[in-house]
């Protein structure tokens, strides 16, 4: 089955105490393909500028990920540049030039109208939901948000919720948009605002899926996933856009949406997380087999695994 | 088999966004003994004044709790004030009057000279080293510590975690003690140390054990237990020890010391803490059955397992 990311395409200049890059190729879309596209069959829509060229595609189109959902606007593409200090946990943001991006009304090419599995990465919270309307037939639709539109658009972020059936977000902003300082208790709040699911990730200790109850027909137990102790994160940069690929990678590469399979799905996600905050951007994402990420799902499910 | 504890015998009072109680039993190696106690043969070292009386002994003496190594002196027991914020990571201390445990020398009864497994809970290190030195035929001493002994006394500590095979710790003890913020260097950096193993308790996400290549014969891969999404933390006051205690006591109650035995160790530990912060005090883990544990560590395992 197919995945559909709306979201950026963008230039990072990222500095982290393990080095720095410039000009590389990154945005949440591209992190979302690049992570799903070991799993099922991707197509994007975005919008870049006259400086996303041949070398940017190439990256695309050898991991058969469809882009003709990227519109090309007269303009610079979507610049970012952050730094890292000593925990990782936070980038500093040195810049951002939203540039096309900032009037991207994201147009659904005909062709991606059969898409199974959507996915709306970080953007207002109204564009979401128009893309949300238009893509009828989807069997589920996951999507990501941030404190940003928590805080300054909740309304048409309640809208959005609504209409989605998973939500993948971070601790800090499950409990800034439930407004309660207690995680499973977040959880139930924002279960009730409209997913029937909701990935809540914690970084360097894994994430945990909580559900509605009753739903996809599986219960309400929560299931957590481990993350790996990486000894050198050189780049945080798209770790929970990593995630969400593979994720909703290993979802749409399933017949059926039962408990097990949103189990190894959530592992799955843990493991492109892994792999992506190991060298700079998208380098680690563009350069791995299938049988590497096998290898370490096992490391992931050998971290927990009781006989 | 038989573990000895020794550690602060305390009363506290406590007050959390749940409620409040107001001079309780309190102390790490109450919590530790109690959370053993339904592994294996627990035995204390502690030191109280004349406010420790028959009310106190039953809480022991129900568990089967050898207390004869806990010192009466003249004077008041020692005793602990703390208030919990919202997002109960941290106590404030209101008061600490350590009284009788002031000058604690533990002295360990001739009876406990046969224990196998020994825990030193959070007391000065020297003193720890002492008993550890003292208790010549123990086949496993676990050890734990806190910010204030890393940062004042780190000599005495490095001497101490010379002669201990386990410690158990936090993450920010952790970062603290190795002087590096990544996690699994900083434990590369603690079990050179000495320890054979390390365990990092990473509160509502669970804990890591970390090992040195070789220790106990089983190799020096990771492994990770969650801890359980809990509604409402009346109390995080000693979840730790109460960690520790079903983490020693379940190792103790094991004919052979193994990879799978450590990993259900830890699933253990994560247990008893879960239930301990569910009440004010001890009093959650005054009350359990060895039945009620076996279904929450079925949950636990639940929440990581994949088929």
């Amino acid at each position: 089955m197919s995945v559909l990311v709306v979201g950026s395409v963008a230039f990072d200049d990222i500095a982290s105490p393990s080095g720095s890059v410039k000009n590389i190729l990154g945005g949440a879309a591209t992190y979302f393909a690049l992570a799903a596209s070991y799993f099922t069959d991707v197509r994007v829509v975005g919008v870049v500028g006259g400086d996303f060229g041949p070398d940017q595609e190439k990256v695309f189109h050898q991991h058969g990920i469809d882009i003709r959902g990227i519109e090309r606007a007269k303009g610079q593409t979507f610049r970012w540049g952050g730094t890292y200090a000593d925990n990782l946990n936070e980038a500093k943001t040195d810049y951002t030039d939203l540039n096309v991006f900032e009037t991207f009304h994201p147009q659904i090419p005909s062709e991606y109208e059969d898409t199974d599995f959507l996915f709306l990465a970080n953007i207002q919270p109204t564009l979401q939901a128009n893309v949300r309307r238009k893509m009828k037939g989807v069997r589920l639709t996951g999507c990501d948000t941030m404190n940003y539109w928590i805080n300054r658009t909740p309304k048409e972020l309640a809208e959005t919720l609504r209409l989605v059936d998973l939500l993948l977000i971070n601790d800090t902003e499950a409990k800034m948009l439930a407004g309660v300082t207690n995680l499973p208790r977040a959880a139930q709040k924002v279960l009730a605002m409209g997913p029937q699911a909701l990935v809540i990730k914690h970084g360097e200790y894994g994430a945990t899926i909580f559900f509605r109850e009753g739903a996809f027909g599986i219960g309400h137990h929560p299931f957590r996933a481990p993350a790996l102790p990486i000894e050198e994160v050189k780049d945080p940069t798209g770790a929970g856009d990593s995630f969400a690929g593979g994720f909703m990678g290993y979802l749409a590469s399933q017949e059926e949406l039962n408990r097990e399979v949103l189990k190894r799905a959530l592992f799955y996600g843990g493991v492109m997380g892994s792999f992506a905050v190991e060298q700079f951007g998208t380098e680690r994402l563009q350069s791995l087999s299938r049988e590497e990420i096998d290898a370490r799902f096992q490391i992931f499910r050998e971290l927990t695994h009781l006989e």
